[in-house]
């Protein structure tokens, strides 16, 4: 079993303790890293906190609570360094984005982030709404795959128009950003909290 | 099987469909609200979107970034009257606890919301911690059980001691705001993100 110095390295920076003590470790849990996490603990050297593995990611957490504080969104949006992250072109970027869940709604950031369950929920409640009009199967297929479009159009943050300025989606607005900074930008991560609701 | 008033009225105020159409809904679907929810969505009545069940619920939604944008916070404080919620007494209470998650990094509201396999978890690195120091059993599991404690103390928000007052804890300054105000405060939710970390 052999060790390496990035392993030793990313566990140091995840519990504090010292290199000889993350080796140990590692070698204990056969270069498992939550295991060398917890030898650490038991041990008592490891702080319990427990760090991400992104530590690197750079960008700005931000917030939009709308006046009369019934709706609020906090969101993560990453950029590759630090200098991006605290220009304007970025921070409007951000901040625009945080309105943007607030007034829009959307429930995931992309595509991919949509439970399949949900969608075949949706797509068996088009089908039943498409049923008993006599159309070919080919044609409710194609409708039906039309307003499954629409519905990730509403609920994916990238695919929604931008509210202040509906010919661009906001995936558009993303990427004119992202290389206008000449770096990636990614939404990572956002909540949305409705005054008395789920 | 007899349809209240009060389901009708619950099912129209979810899916903004007419009182007769929530009605038959509610009978074709046995009394079960999701699957009349369904029913009106298939027969395409209802808003695709769906409410929380409780609307009537007051307080605010309050976030804090600090400094910097690399913390950030949403929560959300429920109180019985939109009264109450407009305080400077609420106000001031919601604020200084976003700030409080903010710096005291809690992961919970309270005791009760803690995964019981992370307790499980806690309390066997706690265990390992008292191995091989010759102490006996039920000395070992009151040590354990104090550490449980402080983990708890740690991690729930309301058991944290209060980050611009160390003499009183979370919980007892809402139950001060509580009595002040003369109505019941529950922080319902909150989260915290921190750039870069799950």
């Amino acid at each position: 079993m052999t060790i390496t110095a990035e392993q030793v390295r990313q566990l140091r920076e995840t519990t504090g303790a010292g290199m000889m003590e993350c080796k140990k470790a590692l070698l204990e849990s056969a270069g498992d890293f939550d295991k060398a996490v917890d030898v650490l603990r038991k041990a008592g050297i490891a702080r319990a906190e427990k760090r991400g593995g992104r530590d690197a990611a750079e960008g700005l957490v931000e917030s939009y609570i709308h006046p009369g504080n019934r709706v609020g969104v906090l969101i993560e949006v990453n950029c590759e360094t630090d200098f991006v992250a605290r220009t304007d072109e970025f921070r409007d970027l951000v901040r625009n984005l945080a309105m943007q869940v607030a007034a829009g709604g959307a429930d995931y950031v992309r595509r991919e982030e949509v439970p399949a369950e949900r969608v075949a929920k949706e797509k068996e409640i088009f089908a039943a709404q498409m049923e008993g009009q006599g159309k070919p199967a080919n044609v409710i297929e194609k409708i039906v795959q039309g307003k499954v479009d629409k519905f990730f159009s509403e609920v994916c943050l990238v695919e929604q128009p931008f509210i202040k300025d509906d010919k661009v989606t906001v995936g558009d607005l993303i990427k004119q950003s992202a290389s206008k900074t000449g770096e990636n930008v990614v939404v990572r991560r956002f909540v949305r909290f409705r005054l008395g609701q789920e």
